[in-house]
């Protein structure tokens, strides 16, 4: 169990997330890093039990991932998606030839009872990645959109409809009866634990579910070592994604400050671009100024190590 | 609906049925036949409903199937199965990436809440099929093989032991409540109908299911038309498949004359290859007797045309 003597956890959504967990994966020893992982987005498709974010931090630490898209894997081939659509299959959501057998073998073994966890971390496994990768609960959590027409899936939202309808509010079927993944736990619980990060994915999509799973935030904050978020905003923008145009649509400024105060009674100190400086006074916890854009592998390296430097001195 | 104008009905299970399916729809003009295909080989595999017989009598009838397998698709790709294996997935049936996307598709159609006929019947016009390929029922029928060490799941027995046990008795779990597909109902109500074979397949493990859905035996004996059978054996043999062992185990001789007996009450006419002519008076009903052999296309198109004018002259 390399979750239970974690050193560093680091709550990730996709893409934006899932480049610093593979920044801490690669500074860290191996077993010293846990990804505790949102599974809002999950859904069924097509029959089979997809989860995006999982998928894409998995990717991302295998070497798997594709740069260009933030989802999916590089090198792939699409011959079931072009037969797919002969057929009059759904093709908005696009499933390459290799990503499927991810989906498919986690159905079969969730199926056939295993808890989501457990499939996570032994697929992950199997594809080399020597981190803890968790799912932040084995229950079902789906994300929900409310627009002034309705309440959206969150796939359909986000991929189907490219996240342009204007979100009224969010939020997270079934979270009351979830609970923490049981190895979410015996990561928080480890001995060793040195730092809690948060990662630079959308807070309001990708880190809020993570933060309500009942008894989630509570035993993380408890733990007592510090928390430390990254800024998921470079100049009132987001990197990729929607979370400025979704700030805007929710009435928030675009800046860390407003994330600062969204993550207000969990971090202990909030990483910021360097483009931000100026609000490293406004932030009401102590703000490291950095490069934050991670368009490199040194570029993720490099935060990774002054993320936990910075995690080092509060 | 064009079964329903059908003037030939040919029930089939998966290659040797497929063949002479394939050659009536050569012979035949478009819109004329109609088959009825067995489904106790179906099965939910990495949460997929998988329809063995249907897709082959499909992907023969588009121009689409691999001849050298009998099953799946022609210039296919593995992918997906590299990476299931990669995963430690079962790999003992093999999906090629083209061939997930009928199981998928179909899938999410019934889980949608459509009929398997219907969405049968759909899947393979997108193919350019223009006979129509019936389901015998839309309920769930699984054939299951009784051997000395206990009860096997079809595919278990016929992919993943390769058909090795020995049978002691083979039932169809789900035969009592199910009830034929409509569309078979009304192919073989069609006003224009001239007669009803049944294929060279397994009389055992791929016709007999057909037969057993409650009502379809009868309908087919009393709509008064000729129904002649292909003899599956040439010389004592199956051209593929455990047809021949199946019979030895059941204490069965593997002749024409056993066949015939086994569609006793049913068949006015069996069709048997030039090595059983020595058979053709034991048969218990007129017995055409020509090459049965479908090694090439030109073989298909004219033993179809032989068995018709054959059940012509009953």
């Amino acid at each position: 169990m390399i979750h239970a003597s974690a050193r560093v956890i680091v709550l990730s959504g996709g893409v934006g997330g899932a480049r610093l967990v593979d920044g801490l994966h690669r500074h860290l020893p191996a077993g010293d890093l846990a990804a505790l992982v949102n599974t809002g987005d999950d859904f069924l498709h097509l029959g089979l039990h997809v989860s995006p974010d999982v998928d894409t931090v998995i990717y991302t630490l295998a070497g798997l991932a594709n740069p260009a898209t933030g989802w999916g894997r590089r090198d792939e081939s699409w011959h079931f998606m072009e037969v797919l659509a002969q057929l009059g299959g759904p093709t908005w959501f696009r499933l390459g030839d290799r990503d499927l057998a991810m989906h498919a073998e986690r159905s079969r073994r969730l199926v056939a009872g295993e808890p989501l966890s457990a499939v996570t971390l032994d697929l992950a496994a199997r594809l080399g990645v020597s981190t803890a990768v968790i799912p932040m609960t084995d229950e079902a959590v789906r994300t929900r959109i409310q627009t002034a027409d309705g309440s959206l899936d969150f796939q359909d939202y986000f991929v189907r409809l490219r996240a342009e309808p204007r979100i009224e509010r969010i939020t997270f079927e079934g979270i009351v009866g979830a609970r923490p993944a049981g190895a979410a736990l015996e990561a928080i619980a480890s001995p060793l634990l040195e730092a809690i990060l948060v990662g630079p994915s959308n807070p309001y999509l990708s880190i809020d579910p993570i933060l309500s799973v009942p008894g989630l935030r509570n035993a993380m904050r408890l733990r007592g070592v510090p928390i430390v978020a990254v800024c998921p905003l470079i100049g009132g923008q987001a990197v990729k994604g929607p979370t400025a145009k979704i700030m805007r649509e929710l009435g928030l400024e675009c800046s860390p400050q407003a994330i600062a105060e969204h993550y207000s009674g969990l971090i202990d100190g909030l990483v910021i671009d360097e483009a931000d400086r100026d609000w490293a006074e406004l932030c009401g916890v102590p703000a490291c100024v950095t490069r934050t854009l991670m368009d490199t592998d040194a570029a993720r390296l490099r935060l990774a190590g002054e993320v936990l430097a910075f995690a080092g001195t509060l």
